[in-house]
């Protein structure tokens, strides 16, 4: 079946200002969303990153589309490769490790990927897990994830897009949130994003976390704002409290230290972030669990394809998120639900999300958990109208990349990244 | 598409008197054929290993298959696990490496989701490669396997079983066999199944084969009748002449000692024949290329799997191949297609094979290679009175397993297998 046509769409959403390791979230989140209109009235949808770097890249690959049959991918990773001709992307976000020549590719092909595995789904009337091997389980369970926040946005001196969810910053906010998160959602594991604050004030968080959830899995992700030797000393402090600690600090080599004197699995999706890492990371047993994307690892069959590297090694798999909208959460739904060595629940933003580019009820959390659509391809359309909102929103918002750092100096004067402050 | 019968047919092909380390072939080849008759007149192929043991395995699925949908392929897998429960095959060949538990799931499983496969592809009208993710490439090469034989079989005293091959021993046979079947396969790369002769004799062979096929690339597997010591030795002697050298010594460690030294990559397909094996066998550095074969690593989805694994951490990949009919060719070109991390020409025992259970035409060989089936599933069709044919070989040649050991000792009487032997 192939393509007539490929459209783009760059689409903003509201988004709180949530605090990392880099800064805080922007009042807008970025992303784009490819159609991809193929012969007999098929469409095939996919969504990734919406900074302009990334777009300038995807734009490059639009024009080649055309005549192209959605089943014959490595013929698009041939495209792909020709169109974008030796770029290497930044990891403008920080937080999802450097981009190499092959990790620019895979994002790129990504996007592309997951659109033409709709389109196949929906010219063969299938659902995307079966065309990944077929469904090893029928839902697919997230976590809780936590994030400390500013109570409002600063936007050219005055505050704006207060939120329901108010200031997130002592315990007390902190384990708030976590069940108001838990009642609306059902999340039986919980997930903080970590690196805001000095790791005693985060360490005793996530006890309160553990002392208010008996029994639920709960993990800390400082996104690297350790040294080796907080690290480690946090990780002892954790023991039997949490059930991974991710990215603790940057490296291989660091991790590996850490991973060495560390009671639990330390996870990543920051020092193990495409083929060419995997054999030093794993020699070095500097990751546990491997935090997968398909957004950057090069589709939903190179994501799935990690599962057998890590199961060989003794590896945990499960996901990572940044925000994103419906067409990603399809997509990580099918690709989970079709990979039998997936070890924990996976991670996703969706609770901050605040509109979508999906028409509703295709997706919904019970019990922390989605249900894997059984309709053809990943099982959602777009809303026409969403849509149009969500790209009026990109073009008046005036944001072209994400850079939480510069944003958070409206904050806290002469800010700079937490990575291996502490 | 609901599975409504399945049906075991084992089969027998009359097989020439091949000689390798354990032994040499019986004047039978078993394999087992598996059609899955399914809702709307699909028939879904697999074909595997004939001996009884296997077959005892398959038939404790055979009853449980009814109902089954052909598109949970982890479902599948569940059923075929609950019915064998615990069961360890043993390896009858000595040619693939110990059985474990899992490898014992894994073949069996094999069987039917390639069959399963194959039934997809007819329901959705496309071919198995395209189910696999697609076409890397459009025709899959295959390497010319040479062999060391008799010129007979030995029959209860007759000597029977002639053929038009004669016997191979000495350089001059093999380099003959091996123009032989370059001219009528069109291979641009040859292997000889060695473990036969003192490792001078067949390393003074390979070079023979390299002398007359100048720049083809040229491969020894002498099935690990070597010690490590003189695995390097010989290892050192065709350097530059030797593509790859297969198993020259048993087991991960012996490998890694010959491979530390040697100049050329190592393959396997005997110490590294199952996910276990991966970590110790990489970590140890033991292993340049792995063989994959579908029959015994789980299925295509399994072997397909393998390909990031051996890529990240720099390792080779093809395919090993038993004596096989074309169903299994079939398979092996489909996910050969759809691998693009396949790094050497496929082994084959197809020209050694005297007969087959499909209808003719669907798969042939041009310039070394076979071109990946167009059409749905598969793309091979059984021939029913080649079956019927095949299963009568099967019922009157009274093989139940293989045993190439003890019927080489009507040759040499007190034959032991060569296996570190020199």
């Amino acid at each position: 079946m192939k393509i007539l046509e490929a459209v783009l769409t760059p689409v903003a959403f509201a988004d709180p200002p949530l605090l990392n390791v880099m800064g805080v979230h922007e009042p807008f989140a970025l992303r784009s969303v490819v159609q991809l209109r193929c012969e007999d009235g098929v469409t095939g949808l996919g969504e990734s990153y919406g900074d302009a770097a990334f777009l300038g890249e995807v734009r490059k690959v639009l024009p080649l589309l055309a005549g192209h049959d959605v089943f014959d991918l490595p013929g698009l990773h041939r495209t792909v490769a020709r169109a974008l001709a030796g770029t290497v992307l930044t990891d403008e976000h920080g937080l999802i490790g450097g981009f190499s020549l092959r990790k620019t590719l895979s994002s790129v092909f990504s996007l592309f990927e997951v659109a033409c595995l709709d389109a196949q789904g929906h010219c063969l009337g299938r659902p995307v897990t079966d065309l990944l091997g077929g469904a090893a389980r029928t839902s697919v369970e997230f976590s809780a994830y936590l994030f400390y926040k500013y109570g409002a946005h600063r936007d050219a001196g005055r505050t704006t897009g207060a939120d329901h969810w108010g200031e997130i910053r002592t315990h007390e906010q902190l384990v708030a949130s976590a069940r108001h998160m838990a009642d609306e959602y059902g999340f039986g594991s919980l997930k903080l994003k970590g690196g805001v604050f000095p790791p005693e004030q985060e360490s005793e968080a996530v006890q309160a976390l553990a002392d208010a959830f008996p029994g639920a899995p709960v993990r800390l992700d400082p996104n690297a704002a350790w040294t080796s030797a907080t690290a480690i000393e946090v990780a002892r402090e954790l023991d039997g409290v949490l059930e991974y600690l991710e990215d603790p600090t940057p490296g291989i080599e660091g991790m590996a230290r850490v991973a060495d004197a560390a009671p639990m699995p330390l996870a990543t999706n920051m020092c193990l972030v495409g083929v060419d890492d995997i054999e030093p990371a794993f020699r070095a047993r500097a990751v546990g669990v491997l935090l997968t994307d398909h957004h950057f690892w090069g589709g939903l069959r190179a994501a799935q394809a990690l599962s057998t590297t890590c199961e060989s090694f003794g590896v945990g798999l499960s996901m990572h998120s940044n925000s994103h909208l419906g067409i990603s959460l399809a997509a990580m739904v099918h690709v989970a639900a079709a990979t039998p060595h997936l070890t924990y629940a996976c991670d996703t933003h969706w609770p901050w999300k605040t509109a979508d580019v999906i028409a509703p009820g295709a997706l919904e959390f019970r019990d922390g958990a989605v249900r894997v659509p059984q309709t053809p391809g990943l099982g959602v359309r777009i809303d026409p109208d969403a849509l149009a909102r969500a790209h009026e929103n990109y073009v008046r918002c005036g944001l072209t990349k994400r850079d939480d750092t510069t944003y958070m100096r409206r904050y806290v004067p002469g800010f700079e990244p937490n990575i291996a402050r502490w």
